[in-house]
C-alpha cells in the first residue's frame, strides 16, 4: 500500500482522532475540512460501517508553494489524514503520501515541496505508535 | 494535464461557482467540503490570489463501492471539483480525474467505479460550457 503514510494503533477510534489532531497542530497543519464517513453512509445509504472519518489537512506555507508550482494542485489537496476502527478493536491512521502528487502530476517541481509535507506528516503518524 | 477534466468558461466566479453546485447536485453529488482557499491562503499568510474554491464532491453509493473494493481509498476521497478565476476574467472548472485513483493504488478493482464517476464528472463539466 504505496500511497499512504500509516499506522495502527493499540487506542480506540476517539483516542486516536484526537491524538491526530494535536499532532497535526503540531505539525502546522490545520484541519479544514472533515468528513464523518460512516455517519454519511450510514444517513444516505442506510448501510453500516465501522467509525471512519476524513480530515483535511492544510499547512498554507506549503499549499501556496505547490499552487505556484502546479496551478492545478488543488485538485489533490488538501492533504487527507483518515481515522478508521480496525476490526481488532485498534485504530487505522493513513495520510496520503504527498509524493504521489509527483506521479499524478508528471510535475517534478513538486518534488521539494511534497518531500517536506511528507516528512511531517510521517512525524505526525510517527508520534501516535508504532507502524504495525 | 492529464489528471483533471476540465474546462474554461465565459462565466464570473461566483457564476460558474453556482452553475457547478447546481450540476454536481443534478448527478448526485453532495458538496460535503468546501475550502476557500483565497480567504485561507490571505488568512494565514496575507497572501493575495485570485478567487478559487475547493468542492469536495461526493456521491454516497460510489463511494461505498470503492471502499469496498480498496479499504484506504479514503485517503483520495471525496473527488475534488475547484472552481478558480483565469487572468481573463473566464473561469477554470477542474476536477479530479478517478481514473488516477487506479495508477495510485495499483488496484484494478477501481476500475468500473471510478470509470461511473468519472462519466458523471464530464457530464457536470461538459454541462457548464465548451472545453478550451
Amino acid at each position: 500500500m504505496g500511497y499512504a503514510i500509516s499506522t495502527t494503533i493499540d487506542q480506540s477510534f476517539d483516542e486516536a482522532l484526537s491524538a491526530v489532531r494535536a499532532a497535526l497542530t503540531e505539525q502546522g497543519f490545520g484541519v479544514l475540512t472533515e468528513i464523518d464517513l460512516a455517519a454519511t453512509l450510514k444517513k444516505k445509504l442506510d448501510v453500516a460501517i465501522a467509525p471512519e472519518v476524513i480530515l483535511g489537512a492544510c499547512n498554507p506555507p506549503f499549499a501556496h508553494r505547490a499552487l505556484l508550482a502546479e496551478p492545478s494542485i488543488c485538485v489533490l489537496l488538501p492533504c487527507n489524514v483518515v481515522v478508521r476502527s480496525a476490526d481488532d478493536g485498534r485504530t487505522v491512521v493513513e495520510a496520503i503520501d504527498p509524493a504521489t502528487m509527483i506521479g499524478v502530476t508528471g510535475n517534478p517541481a513538486l518534488a521539494e515541496v511534497t518531500g517536506e509535507v511528507a516528512a511531517r506528516l510521517r512525524t505526525v503518524i510517527g508520534s501516535l505508535g508504532s507502524t504495525v
